[in-house]
């Protein structure tokens, strides 16, 4: 018996009725592989750098939403907030891998560290050449501890993929797409606000609930709770107030480039991340920031938060070049 | 003081702040005119049929999403969920139609048909060429009676606009998209199901609620109640009973072929439309009926309801091959 507001059959069959559901709407575009689970491309680039990633489910349209021509080649779906397993990752990887090897992208979370790692190792034991890169751009969860997990993986992962797909389609060797990836990195960070935490397929709790005159300040994509919690105030200030931290952590100065991202994470209604966009273009007009190229839309979820992340990386004409390259995938076209 | 929560200013502002934003992040395909607001392609087509479309603000993407190549030529925002004005959309076409003439699709709301009829007339009489077509795809307040305003018009548009785009592009005449477009509409039927109502910008008041167990049947885009209130089901149950409702009204037979588009009321997850989706599809395989294309996204809204829209529009050889031509909006993207 049913008793939350999702469209779904059951806890048990999410993930699997999803990919199903994804998979016949792509017909043209993606090949979902029910187990291990994993999608791919229609149609195969084996001469290329594959491009594979993967993470919990609950992202959606991250990953498999970005699997496509210019893109990624595979994606590797775990359950809901849950690394996929190595025999995944393994598997996908050898299915779009040829000998140009594959770049692995991983969010940076501890289980996804582990799987990516151990996948990438009995990878190349078994003769697959693998590059990994690691994206933290989450500015809520950045230390100055050693040892700490970091900063956490988020949308500047669609900037990498993006980018690096370009790249890949191109022509680029693994390790020139390995090391665009580290550059892309290296010069992207976000930070979201949420107005609700998530709540998980077929339970009735949500992470964390938010009094209407408050918002809360850096949350994660898995419903985690932010670092702090604010008086509600105008989308002007909020974005104002996450772009100037934002820009204070890549040091961005009069007369730099930036691909910005502002993208919802799952329940934010288009018209208001467009609102915060405009304001955005504002805040980095008045700091002399050229907004080079901007992304607008409900790309990098954590299910069904109605909060919203921006994402800045200063981009240079490599980096500009590749974004405005072709890319036909589900979520992402142009 | 704010206290809701919704990413915006301020109610007063609201929509000029949304279409700024959007006009900035799609400056390459649109134009956006300030006052009286409407809407256009940044490269004009003077020598095609013109497509105008509008209505109240609140549904995102539509209209202003569906603006450029292959699809609209403008757009005319009024407030939200209310008409735009007469003086709007006649600058608005002004602004795009040439010898070849306009069509203005126009859904079937009292406030829009006045405003887009005495328009028409005042077009008319000022020598632009015009015909007008009403999108009433909602089965939810089909009636009998003679008078009554019928069936709303919701998310078929998008399938209306979009065909009779692609047809326009290809140079018809004013006459064969007209055609066209009633055409489409008598074979499109759509019906929503939601587990809330909308909240209207800077109000914090929805216009209903829905215990945990129920789901409320027959949704308008506008907050409107259902038909009915249902014990909440699985996703499975509750997408064969709108296929079997919406088959039925379309004489759906074994042997037709449909286009299907899943679409999300504003706070839905991607996940959960393509969830539908997948249940969509398996109805119309068991029932022998041709799923030829589809499309799921959050493309008709209701500013922020949690909800979703099934609409299938009866398909022949021409209708799929105008779906196919290529599109460049910022909504629609192939």
């Amino acid at each position: 018996m049913l008793d939350v507001h999702q469209f779904i059959n059951g806890a048990d069959s999410y993930e699997a009725d999803v990919l199903d559901g994804f998979a016949r709407a792509h017909a043209g575009l993606v090949r979902w592989n029910r187990a291990p689970s994993y999608v791919v491309r229609r149609n195969p680039a084996p001469d290329k750098v594959a491009l594979v990633s993967g993470g919990g489910s609950g992202h959606e349209p991250l990953h498999s939403g970005f699997v496509g021509d210019g893109m990624l080649d595979a994606a590797v779906p775990g359950h809901v907030f849950t690394s996929p397993t190595p025999e995944q990752v393994i598997a996908a990887t050898k299915a779009v891998a040829g000998d140009a090897g594959a770049l692995l992208v991983v969010k940076n979370y501890t289980g996804d560290l582990i799987n990516f790692r151990l996948a990438a190792e009995i990878l190349d034991a078994s003769g697959v050449r693998v590059r990994s890169v690691v994206v933290d751009d989450d500015l809520a969860t950045e230390t100055d501890g050693d040892g700490d997990p970091g900063r956490r993986g988020t949308a500047a992962t669609l900037v990498v993929e993006k980018v690096c797909g370009a790249a890949a389609e191109r022509g680029a060797t693994l390790d020139e797409v390995a090391d665009l990836a580290t550059r892309v990195v290296a010069r992207s960070r976000s930070l979201a606000v949420s107005f609700s935490g998530a709540q998980l397929p077929g339970s009735s709790i949500r992470s964390f609930e938010v009094p209407a005159d408050e918002v809360e300040f850096g949350v994660g994509i898995h419903g985690e709770r932010g670092t702090a919690r604010h008086p509600l105030r105008p989308v002007r200030e909020l974005v104002a107030e996450l772009t100037a931290r934002i820009s204070g952590a890549l040091d961005l100065a009069s007369g730099h480039r930036v691909v910005a991202v502002v993208n919802g994470l799952g329940a934010t209604p288009a018209a208001e991340l467009y609102l915060a966009y405009g304001e955005l273009a504002g805040c980095l007009e008045r700091a002399g920031v050229r907004l080079a190229r901007g992304l607008v839309g409900t790309y990098v979820t954590a299910l069904d938060m109605r909060g919203l992340s921006v994402t800045l990386t200063v981009a240079d004409e490599e980096i500009l070049a590749l974004w405005d390259d072709p890319v036909r995938t589900a979520a992402l076209a142009w």
